[in-house]
Parts: structure tokens; C-alpha cells; sequence
């Protein structure tokens, strides 16, 4: 992989990845050139002992941007300049020109609640040059390259200081109110461990301190004994409808190692998950021939200096349909009480993605 | 409060709250004769440390009923009963059709995760026999009406010895799922405490213990003394976009005194909670003058059996729009990590529901 930092006017980074070298003379283009005057900060809520961000110069950013221009195309000659460059790389990650966290932040206002700058950072994915691909139709060396980005991104911007969590995730589709099709995914780098993490973690930590393994080690290795919901089996990776799936369709991906991170991972490991995230993709994009919409995450090892023995990446999708046609609405049970219903089993959904043949290449 | 408990054909219960006392012959009716096939079970999230709750009978329930049929009318003699009596009746309660917990829950399967019957009940509480009305038109003896009935339910499934968290929720508007625009909310009767009131009652309890005084208490002391973010203040309520709301116009309403319950109010309390609640409910469908979308949940004391003088009732609303026709989705750092990003400050938010005058007639 190769690897070349850029800087943009407006002062943003820019970090092109690439199979093949790149020219050495790239310039970072930027739709904005003056240097970004974006604040944010937390605030602390006590109920529910967790902070909440906010970034209020956000409500005025770029919606629905008109069809020909593309801030994720490769800048054209044509005077409008895109957050990319023309150039032969594979995947690129620049500092997100509307971000929720950002190292700069300060100055939190005085509150009746604890407040801090929302520090951290905010980046945008580029999963590829070509806007009218999808992310499962990438070959597997691309996805291999991804997960090699997506690497670094956790190395580089976990050994910072102020991030304690590196959170990867892509939301796909304007179901789920993204607008913009070309295929890109997000980080957050939050300066402290969310809560969602922090629960499994939690749970996690309890399992490995009982048992002295992975508590997703044992779960993944009782689900290929079962075999009843599993959509890949390689010789290092798996991809699953897990048994106590609370999305329709919901599905995990991870090692069968219980790698902390996606700079854990071996080269092996690595093509592996990138043949199981793959084969996920393409099953979701096959089952009614029409791109499906999710929220991707990664979870992994916080970056908070501790050790985290219980930690073992997976990446988690939640898709927004729970039949054709049917969203699924988080609504009073699953948002106020935290109570997930499903109508559907898990193991009739993974039926319907394990009937559907995909092609690797 | 008069109160009539009728049993349907197909041996549902039907509960009819009145001001004025009601015929005693009455019959309830149901579009469902024969008895109830329904059955449901709970799968233990080893990850999450949460139950996930399966009824998968509940896919092929009634769907876009067309515009003729209101299931929550009262029944006219045109053949086609719906689920309630033509009578001078003002709440109504009964047991879901299709229910997600139900009390003779039993036989889970076998899984490689724990799994148990999802005992407990799922009610529908309809709010007035008027398919026209909106919730905040009621008047104001309708509305503390509602609140007996309410703190009824809590009282009576509470009581339960499968029942250890009575959770009353309304979801309103196409936004969040709901289709059936007759004015109605649900009663959920969960065989565990809940995730989410877990956590508040987790804070809250630590906060007792360090204090003696509430979480609640005393942040509702803070924003008085402030008075920046205030919708309503009686002697017994108020309303208020929280400090830390995760929602553009988020609101809370609650008894100023740390009452458990819904139960535990007094008259006094009620009326004025009546007050508070139609207040914020005109403000909302005043704000763009079209019915305000939100989901709107009780948290109070659990029914565990313990004491829980940490707990303080409060209702959370939390609107489906961030702004006027842009739909807050919950994506990524908000599903995935457990980080809500606002757009907007409270502040601002109070500010714009402060302006709209209400009549509370």
C-alpha cells in the first residue's frame, strides 16, 4: 500500500492510499479555502451518564447538493474544485469540512451540566474513485487496500492523545439520510469511549475475567457448530446473522481471532475479511436486486491507553429493512426502553441471504 | 373516574375509563373471534447484556388498514366490529392483538444463547373515541383522565409478579411508523427492567446515594433558578427542553416532586401535569401548524419489588424532525456508538417552542 499526506488550503488533511505509486506533485484541492472557523462541544448527561454533541454551525451545511457536482469526484477542470484530487489512488481520507469533533474545539459554554470541547475528529472514507460503483462490487484486493486504510486511520488517529475511540461506519442509502451516493464510509474519533462500545466491552471484560476466552471466540465458535446462520466460513474470518440478531437481516463480520482492532490484523486476516464483507454485501445488494440500505459499524479496542484482552473487532450491520418494503421503525420500545422486537427469526433471514449466490471474482 | 372491565370473544381484555358512569350491560366487541395462537420469546444478547424480544407472528399483522376501517372507532352495526363498544367511554385499554409480550408466553426454543417465554403485556390505551382529535386538543379534565388511567395500568400490571417494568409510550405520525392516525398510545409490561430506564435508575441511584436528594430533583431545581430552556412551569409540574437534550425539541414533563409513578401523583400533581403535557402538545403542533411527529415515553419506578427512592417519573419526547421538513436520522455515532450529534443547541430550540402561545382553554 502506499500511502501520500496532503494538505488542503483551508488547512484540512488529506491522505491518499493507493496500490500503485502516485505522482509527487498532487495538490489537495477543497471546495472551501478559507480556514474553518467550526467549534463544538459536549455536554454531560446525567440521566443517562453519557455526553452529547453539539455542533451547531452543522445545521447550515450542503444538503442535497445539486446532481453534478460530486464532492467525492475527482476535481475536473472546471473551476469548482471537489475534496479530491485527479490521481490513481484506490482510497482517500480527508478531515470532514462540517465536523462534529474536532482537535480545535474550545471554549465550551458555562452550563448547569459539565461541558468540554467536543475534541476528536471527524473523517470522511472515500472507498473508491468511481461514483457509480458500490462498495460490495469493489474487487477483493480493493477491499483488502480499505481494510488496510481503515488500519491506519485506527493506528494514526488512536495513538492520538485526546481520541480514546476509533469508530468506523458507513451509512448507506437515503433511507437512512444519506444523500450523497458515492460510496464512502465515516470515522469518528471520539475523546472519550462511547457508550454502545463501552457496554460490550463491558460485557466482554465480565465473560473474559469468568472464562479466560473471547466471549465472541466462544460465541462464533458455538454458531459454526450450529451452523444454522452463517453466510461465510473461511479459514480466518466469518460473517453471521448472530442468534440474538435485533435487526431483521443484521449481520456481523469479524476474525475468528479475537483481533482487538483492524490494525490487529494479519495480511491473511485481512483478505479473509475482506472476502466475508464481500460476500455480505453483495448477498444484501442480491436479495431484491436493488441496492440495501444499513449503518456499518466497527467495533474494536478503545485507544485509551488500557489494555483490552476482551476486545475483538467485528463490524456490525444494521439494515433498515426489516421486509421488502418495510422499514423498520425504532420507535417507543426500542428507543425509550431499549427493547429491540422483532417480527422476523434470525434464522429465516439468514435462510434468505444464504439462498442467494454471489460471486466473488 | 369510572371504570368498567369487559372480557372479548376471544378472551382479550377491554378496560373502559369514564367521567360519567356507564351503561352496565355493555359487550366487547373484537375484530377477532377466535382465541389467540400468538406466542413469543426472549433471546439473551450476550454482547449487549439485553433480552431481544421475537414474535413473529407479529409480520403478517393488519397493515394500512384501508380508510373505512379504524379499529379503534366504536363498533357501528355494519357487521364489521372493531375493538371497542359504542358507549359514553373517554380511555380505553386493551390487550394488543398482536402482542410482542404476552403472559402465556411459553416453549422457547433451544438456542446457543439463554431464552425464555416473553411473558408480560402489550396494551393499546386509546386516548378519546374521537378519530378526529389530537391528543393536546383534549381538555384538560380528559387529559388528567388519561393520567388515572395511566397510573391504573401501572398500578394493575405492576402488580404482576411476571411484570417488573410497566413502560407507557405513544408513537405518533407516519415519521416513526405509525399509520393509524386515530389518537392512541401503548402500554408494554416488560418481564425485566429495560436497558434504557436500567441506566437512568443506575445514575439516578448513584446520585441519591451521594446526595440524598434526586438526579432529576435537583437538575429541575437548576434549570428553574436559570429559566433558559422552561415550556411550562405550575405549582406541581413542568416542561422543558432539557440541558442535554439529545433531540432538537426534545422536551421533558414531570411532577416537580420526585413521584415514582404515574400512581404515586396526586390530584393536584395530575391536573398539573394535565397542564404541562397539553402545553407542550400545542406548542409542538403549533411550531409549523401541522401535527408534530414524535415518540413520546413514561420512565418511572420499576415494579421489581424493590425500593426505588432514585426514581422520579418523567416523560421523554423525542420529535422525528431536527428541523422544519428535515428528518433526524439516527445514524452511525448515534445507533452505533451511542453518541447522539446535534445540529442545534437547546437553547435555540426552547427558544423557538417558548414563542408559540397555547391556550390551555
Amino acid at each position: 500500500m502506499h500511502k501520500q499526506r496532503l494538505v488542503k488550503p483551508d488547512g484540512r488533511s488529506l491522505i491518499l492510499y493507493s496500490r500503485t505509486p502516485l505522482a509527487g506533485d498532487l495538490v489537495a484541492p477543497s471546495p472551501n479555502t478559507s480556514p474553518l472557523s467550526a467549534n463544538a462541544h459536549l455536554r454531560w448527561h446525567p440521566l443517562r451518564g453519557e455526553w452529547v454533541a453539539y455542533a451547531s454551525h452543522r445545521q447550515h451545511r450542503t444538503f442535497l447538493p445539486p446532481a453534478q457536482y460530486n464532492p467525492l469526484a475527482e476535481t475536473k477542470d472546471d473551476g469548482h474544485p471537489t475534496e479530491l484530487p485527479a490521481a490513481a489512488w484506490d482510497v482517500a481520507v480527508f478531515e470532514n469540512l462540517f465536523p462534529t469533533l474536532l482537535e480545535t474545539a474550545h471554549d465550551p459554554p458555562d452550563l448547569i451540566v459539565p461541558a468540554r470541547p467536543a475534541g476528536g475528529a471527524c473523517e470522511v472514507v472515500v472507498f473508491t474513485r468511481d461514483s457509480e460503483t458500490t462498495l460490495g462490487k469493489l474487487p477483493l484486493w480493493h477491499l483488502d487496500l480499505l481494510f488496510e486504510a481503515w488500519a491506519d486511520r485506527y493506528a494514526e488517529l488512536g495513538a492520538r492523545a485526546d481520541v480514546e475511540y476509533v469508530f468506523a461506519f458507513e451509512n448507506r442509502g437515503v433511507e437512512v439520510g444519506v444523500t450523497l451516493p458515492h460510496p464512502h464510509g465515516q470515522i469518528y474519533a471520539y475523546p472519550f469511549v462511547p457508550p454502545v462500545p463501552a457496554r460490550e466491552l463491558h460485557q466482554q471484560g465480565e465473560y473474559h475475567a469468568a472464562h479466560g476466552r473471547g466471549l465472541l471466540e466462544d460465541l462464533f465458535a458455538q454458531e459454526i457448530r450450529e451452523n444454522r446462520r452463517l453466510l461465510y466460513l473461511g479459514s480466518h474470518a466469518l460473517a453471521l446473522v448472530p442468534v440474538c440478531a435485533r435487526y431483521s437481516y443484521e449481520v456481523w463480520v469479524a476474525p475468528l481471532r479475537p483481533a482487538a482492532s483492524a490494525a490487529d490484523l494479519s495480511c491473511d486476516e485481512r483478505r479473509d475479511m475482506a472476502k466475508a464483507l464481500k460476500t455480505v454485501l453483495l448477498k444484501f445488494d442480491g436479495l431484491w436486486d436493488r441496492p440495501f440500505p444499513y449503518i456499518m459499524v466497527f467495533h474494536q479496542a478503545p485507544t485509551d491507553g488500557q489494555p483490552h484482552p476482551e476486545a475483538h473487532l467485528h463490524i456490525e450491520f444494521y439494515p433498515a429493512y426489516r421486509m421488502r418494503d418495510r422499514l423498520k421503525y425504532l420507535a417507543g420500545s426500542e428507543i425509550g426502553a431499549g427493547v429491540f422486537t422483532a417480527d422476523t427469526l434470525p434464522e429465516e433471514k439468514a435462510a434468505e441471504l444464504q439462498a442467494i449466490e454471489v460471486d466473488l471474482g
